[in-house]
């Protein structure tokens, strides 16, 4: 079941640089495992923003929500979430 | 080169059903034509909506406006580009 | 699997009154039959405007856009749909 | 007499983390007495967001106003209230 | 218990003026039968738009819903609700 | 002469406990002053919001401002001003 | 009394082209007379729109509302108004 | 003097084609004349919209506005201008 | 020529009060510098608001935004500028 | 490939002017070096804001997102990009 997920990017200039550091490490290499188990498809840098458009693939709500909290840059993310159907002219 | 492009349909009251029906069936055509050559490889309903989130790949902002501009629903269409770049947690 | 959905009518005056009529006769029969079957849980009117917001429980997000699409008010509606999760401190 | 309410929540960074936790705790335990007194007969969680769309059954406004603003997060939460009404096509 | 009521009209150009005149005649008799009966304390003209702001005294969200949607612009204006609460400063 | 007045108060967190609560207490006797005083003689808590909606009956445009203006809370107040005329359905 | 008016007109286009050109010059009489009268002190076109900022001296808001709604364009324009009271750097 | 122009086109059902297709041409003509005249150096469409970006050079507000409003398309777009100053970091 | 300018003050609670007031000395002595040169020729408070609407009168954009630039609450300020041409209606 | 963008600069209080004063030096003198190299054709101020409208000249939306990110105070604007393409009635 596909959802497409806004995120923008706001780390506070508060945080020290190596604790911002380490956090994008994280979220790197947990974005890359989810994408590894196909549960994150598509991740796209909107031009020009630290933001970006992606398309999740889970089995229900409570597991999209689940996983988006687990994001480590999820308490900096302004985050929205647009449910998607299958198209009647898609050929997929 | 990627962009994603939202459109939100709202076809007038005015216009006769039969004239309707040509106009959504040549949109349909013409997007399965763009799907299969690769220029429009992804095409989603938005639940609960007549929009959708569509993926456009092609050369250039030229091409995409071309593109987007000989949709046959194009008069009735509201639509919004966001061009996409790589983003450097892809896998892809 | 739960949605918060928004939805706001506008039938246009252009829209005979008796075909309006029938129209919201079949709203109203297709929303119950929803109910009935536990699909559509809550139905509440927004106090002063001719809106509503409810909560539709699915299987999936192709079978909430097909169930909404189908309502015969469609075309009169604008509908926001919003994904819901199950929440950490709800003792349901 | 119901009410749908949308609460966002945003706890500043620089509220330490022990008294962020406390504040929770207390949140969830009032919560939760409210949900078992019946007061608060839904609570759910904004997929993506650390946000709740929540209903409350209450007897007044007054009343509403009086149980929000003890709320432990109400001075961390933008919250907007939509009063509900009875609507026509429901079965209940 | 009281509402503040935004209301904006908007009478297409569709509408006979006979009719139209009508309408207006028939909401001034039931605004003024509401004020005598203490249910709309307050009308205020919003300077420079054809819109008011009222106040609305009345038991319940259903009784104010039922109330506004009985008024004979109803079909013709966008309204917006906001349930008021006593203020601990107020001296009344 | 009458204004609407909409006041969202957002104190913050870096003021000092003692003196928020300094500033409360003025704007408290201030404002009932001024409800006693006949200048401001509906004030109203918005329900789940710090935020009020008021009317002012002054003499001018000047005097507003100056009573606005001299609120304690003002430089923490977002305020917003809808000037009120006679409405011609009004009985009073 | 000063308040700042921003209008913006739209004539629909099924009204009859002489009829709106005689509404037109009614406006230019109206507006010329206020103008000479010394309640219309300041009346500027917004460049690039069908619209216009001005200045309104009147003796109250009632005056004002009065003023406005016999605008022969009132009903085509969508009218913002603003209190304005003397500025304390102002040498005027 | 520059300022950038952004035009959205919005031509109604109504009107008809043949007239629609003579202003159109009447608006390239008057375009190209104003771009040969240096007055109007920069004209871009938006991709996936009836809309443009212009840049125009004239030597005052009332030029500007006086060169807008003669566009035949001008009753039935929605034009909005920002002024524009030379940049401190521009090698021009 | 003449431009509307809405220019909306916040001064952060970090500035110290002595700089503060010496920042808002300096504006007002700036402010009507220009408003004897004729540069700056209406300046109003916007009642209710840490706010003003003003109409500058210079020769060029450059030198509005080179005025504007230079407000010593330039920093702290967030200006909007309109141009304005001269009304048809207009006496003046 | 043409683009316009939008850049909102907002240099945080908390900054040390030193530093500040380092960044935009060298955010001058990349803006240059892309505007010689062809990349960066048009750079204008926004009259009245701390803002610009620019015109990038790249290849893809790739160089587009890299040249962006690099601006040294890329972490302090607020940016927003515009695809343009060739507008028929261009004479370039």
């Amino acid at each position: 079941m596909l959802y497409l997920v806004h995120m923008i990017v706001n780390i506070p200039a508060t945080l020290a640089p190596e604790e911002a550091a380490r956090i994008k490490a994280d979220e790197k290499a947990y974005s890359q495992q989810l994408q590894h188990a196909g549960r994150w498809p598509h991740l796209w840098r909107v031009v020009g923003e630290y933001a970006n458009y992606s398309v999740f693939d889970v089995d229900s709500n409570d597991e999209l929500h689940d996983t988006l909290s687990k994001l480590p840059l999820f308490p900096f993310m302004k985050i929205t979430v647009t449910p998607l159907a299958k198209h009647p002219s898609s050929i997929v």
